[in-house]
């Protein structure tokens, strides 16, 4: 009790929730509550990996910092006015798709063969709806175009040139391949190739013809994966999940990470959401989203429990670098890593935001 | 106890294992143990769907029995000589991939355009390794390609061309699509797209000039889904599950269903395995595969309760058709289905086996 009082303090004095650490057996203290009544809210991350004090400038960070903010207050403005979390979901993703320090959408890192390409999931958990992308390499949004596979279309995944179709189809925004280019992802891509000794592909063509003056932190350009994510509880008690990933620089063969699949890196239930970050093949074998949910349900424990059990002893031991952001049904969340950082924030109801970064 | 006695007595004597019913709260009587001290054995299925002994000819009927029966032969020797359960359920499945009657592998039913597109996953309940493939059109044993993908890459998923081009360099045997091309199937391709006023796609210039023979009971040629699948438990006490498909008939956008999606159509732990087959859509969104094993983990229900309880409550519940097969580490087995039949077969640590179509 007095832990949840903490948080609820910390929370709305914008400081930083205490995290969870992965030497502790305990609980980590990672759960608010949304006051009696009011009972919404958001949470969201950026990416889970090496990210330490040490190696952030001032700068960078407060870059980060104004993206996420601006991703909540995004989702704030509609979960305050009686919309769905649902949409909430949808929108705060597609700012942080849009954003190019993220590893989504526009700031995707590039495949071995230099180019993009992007997954996504959202699944509703008022009516267990899931819709899944994966391997686009056209779309602005992914996060839409999986909406749109849930809504629009009798199906749950589509993949490559054909979940491409079906977006042209409904008119989603296609860009050109030049969109995905950033300077940063590119040199990422160099030192991977160099380290492998292998050639680098041509630059684009239709790459921007110098920097784009965003410095990223170092982390964030070489590791090999990232993600974005929300999770929402709406005014109407309803959850909702999404996620969306460029992949991991210098893949191939077509590899396809936990985001798209429905319980491992993405799931919601009318009880329980989950958003997932890290070495997505961990949280596959794992199916990390989905068993969070099914410990909370069948074995009683709460969602920070569940989260921890999940992400800070069993991925931990089979050494799965990442994290989760989760929301239940009553309000009470988790931003739960097991890596040094994650790109992370809540807003509750009352409009109050905490963004943070680090561990600590 | 006795129901438990009946069951093996059934299997003994090669006969038909009673089934669930999905009107019947009471737990279906379909678990079998295998004798203490021999405790290996196997479980295959090979589609699910509107398939009663009305519908089909004594000849259709020899054909499936005859190509069930030797999928359990040959998983059984490989485990009877002390061979890997993952051993067993992939040659068992590549024998069912070979057989043009059910839709994996050469039986692929058609896209939309024409093609075939096949997925499949396997996994390894004894170390949590997983390997899938999704939408790949030349590869002849789609779930060798899925074993290779989680033994000789680090990743647990590869989509089109990226796995077939893995595949390629492992030297998987590739086919002209022709391979593929079953009259059956054409016809069935025929038949959607006339009910929906579209145009017939061109005959592919590489397929049989003539019908080749083969008999499909009519509701293999026109539902829209199937898979075959096979869950093995081995002398050393290991599990593993394996699955594959040809996606569904007249599809479009490249979609993809439970089958290679980890968790849904295919899982397996050290506790716990299981294949699926059904209307993929409804298989993901309830995390069907791995749901199973954690309502046996986190509740202590049998595996058979835990079958009905996913497939015979919630799946009815939202009107989602199919079936699975599953065994768990003490030699219990279960096939569970809600719809009018399922090709199904088992086989003990004896060699005794039981082949089954209908409900009945």
């Amino acid at each position: 009790m007095k832990l949840r009082r903490l948080a609820l303090l910390a929370t709305a004095f914008g400081t930083t929730v205490p995290l969870s650490t992965a030497c502790s057996s305990a609980p980590p203290p990672t759960v608010a509550v949304a006051p009696a009544g009011t009972g919404f809210g958001m949470v969201i991350h950026g990416g889970a990996g090496t990210i330490t004090r040490a190696t952030m400038t001032d700068e960078m960070e407060a870059q980060y910092r104004a993206v996420l903010e601006q991703a909540l207050r995004t989702g704030y403005e509609i979960l305050e006015r009686g919309g769905s979390s649902l949409d909430a979901v949808e929108a705060t993703v597609r700012v942080m798709e849009d954003a190019p320090m993220f590893n989504a959408g526009r700031g995707a890192v590039f495949t071995n063969e230099g180019r993009n390409e992007l997954d996504a999931a959202i699944m509703d958990g008022r009516t267990l709806q899931a819709g899944a992308i994966a391997g686009v390499t056209r779309v602005r949004n992914p996060i839409s175009l999986a909406r749109a596979v849930m809504e629009r279309s009798p199906h749950v995944m589509m993949i490559r040139e054909g979940a491409e179709a079906f977006g042209r189809e409904l008119g989603h925004e296609m860009v050109p391949e030049s969109y995905f280019f950033t300077e940063n992802r590119w040199n990422a891509l160099r030192r991977a190739l160099e380290a492998e000794g292998l050639p680098m592909p041509d630059r684009p063509t239709t790459a921007p013809p110098s920097d784009d003056g965003l410095t990223l932190h170092e982390d964030d350009s070489d590791r090999k994966f990232g993600t974005v994510g929300a999770v929402a509880l709406d005014r109407h008690g309803n959850l909702a999940a999404a996620t969306s990933t460029g992949g991991m620089t210098n893949k191939r063969f077509g590899r396809v990470g936990d985001v798209p699949i429905i319980g491992a890196g993405t799931y919601a239930s009318p009880g329980c959401a989950v958003s997932a970050t890290g070495h997505g093949e961990f949280f596959i074998r794992n199916i990390v989203a989905y068993d969070i949910c099914a410990r909370m349900t069948y074995t009683g424990v709460s969602l920070d429990r569940a989260a921890h059990q999940v992400v800070m002893q069993r991925l931990v031991e089979q050494g799965g670098d990442g994290g989760i952001i989760a929301m239940d049904a009553a309000g009470n969340y988790t931003m739960t890593f097991n890596s040094a950082g994650m790109y992370r924030g809540y807003i509750d109801a009352q409009g109050r935001s905490t963004v943070a970064i680090y561990r600590e």
